[in-house]
Parts: C-alpha cells; sequence; structure tokens
C-alpha cells in the first residue's frame, strides 16, 4: 500500500463533513471545553475547584463538557469512594497535548484583544 | 504604573465571564470558524468555492460565520461592483495568526484521531 494511502487512511480530514475527527475537535474548541482544558493544564481539581476557576459555567454544561472530554481520553475522571463523594479531574497526556495547542491560541487571544475589536460584536446582535 | 497592572489592563482574561475576549475565542473556535480559517489559509476565496470547501455548512451560517470574523478584524470581506454580484474573502494579518493556530490544533486533531476514541462519543448520544 502506498504511503499515500495509508496516511489517508490513519488521519482524520476536517473537511469532510462524516470525519468523526469533527466531533472531537468540537469537544476541544467548544466553549467551556476551552476553558476547561486551559484550567486543568494547572493540575488536577475537583469539580466544584474546577467549576470556580471557570468562570460563568453551569454545573450542567460543565459536567456535559467534561464527559465528552473523558470520551475522547483527554480528561481522566476518578471517583474517590468515600462520603460525600469525592470526584477529581486531570488532563491525560493525550488531553495536556491539545491543551498546549489551545492554551496557544487562547493567549493570542488574550494578549491580541486591543487590536481584535471586540466592541464591534455588539454590531452583530443588533 | 508597575508593569504586572498595565499587563493585566491591556490584555484579555478568558476566565473572567464578562471580559470580551471569550466572544472573540467563540468567534475562531465555533464549529465553522475554525474550517473557515483553515480554508482562507490557502488563499482568497469566493463565497460559493468557501461553501465547498469547509463540507456541510449552510449558506446562512457561513455567512453568519464570515460575519462575525470580519468584525473582528480576522476576515477581509472585498466586494466587486459588478454584475452578478462579485464577494471574496481572505485573511487579514490577524486572521493568518489566528489561523496558524487553529490549524496547528486541527492537525493534531486529524493526526491523533485514531488515539482520541471518536466511537465512544455515541455513548454521549444514547
Amino acid at each position: 500500500m502506498p504511503d499515500s494511502l495509508t496516511d489517508h487512511l490513519r488521519r482524520g480530514d476536517l473537511l469532510a463533513p462524516q470525519c468523526p475527527s469533527r466531533a472531537v475537535l468540537r469537544a476541544i474548541t467548544s466553549q467551556w471545553g476551552v476553558l476547561v482544558l486551559m484550567v486543568l493544564r494547572d493540575g488536577t481539581l475537583r469539580f466544584s475547584a474546577l467549576r470556580r476557576r471557570v468562570g460563568g459555567v453551569s454545573e450542567r454544561m460543565l459536567a456535559e463538557t467534561l464527559k465528552r472530554l473523558e470520551a475522547h481520553g483527554l480528561v481522566l475522571r476518578v471517583a474517590y469512594p468515600v462520603v460525600p463523594p469525592q470526584t477529581e479531574y486531570s488532563l491525560t497526556p493525550l488531553g495536556q497535548e491539545a491543551a498546549a495547542h489551545v492554551a496557544a491560541l487562547a493567549d493570542w487571544v488574550e494578549v491580541t484583544l486591543p487590536a481584535l475589536r471586540p466592541d464591534q460584536s455588539a454590531e452583530l446582535r443588533a
């Protein structure tokens, strides 16, 4: 089998509507997915602490976001059998890689913000 | 004024719910925003050609996505006064920077796909 064909079969294609890579990218770049990955770069956190760090997220949305990231092997969930239940979340090695890319983009957005004319986005809602 | 304070005032903070950087990041990392930035890295395109390259996007969603990216100064829209109307889209220098970060993440997702267990995402819909 030629290398090019092997490559084609082995890697995703985000421009193909049915490619499962789109679901992975959506999990990573979802509104809360991005922020969860950023925050977990600093280390393991319990659900409540994670929610405090990611300002503005609801319990339900945070739980869904974590479930999706866990399903793709990016986040590790460890539940301790204690009373009350204690659950900790951390990045897997793959999650660390994804988070590094996300953090590079996020950092660029934060630094570049003054040039990005965000106030004009109000026009779009009008 | 100490440098740290100046920095704080000058750059965005994505973990603050009210920071306008969140709207910018959402525009860039939206489902179609990511793909539009990727495709426009290859050069200027007309609306219809852009839509063909970004598989699966509706006319309305593509128009909204482009409007948002344009509002943040990431995409340049040039309308030629001809009949029928002709409109071309390209990345601004800032858009090129954003697109480079997005492409790095997208490339990682495509290459890493086999390890990302995307099939398990079906469980989340069950």
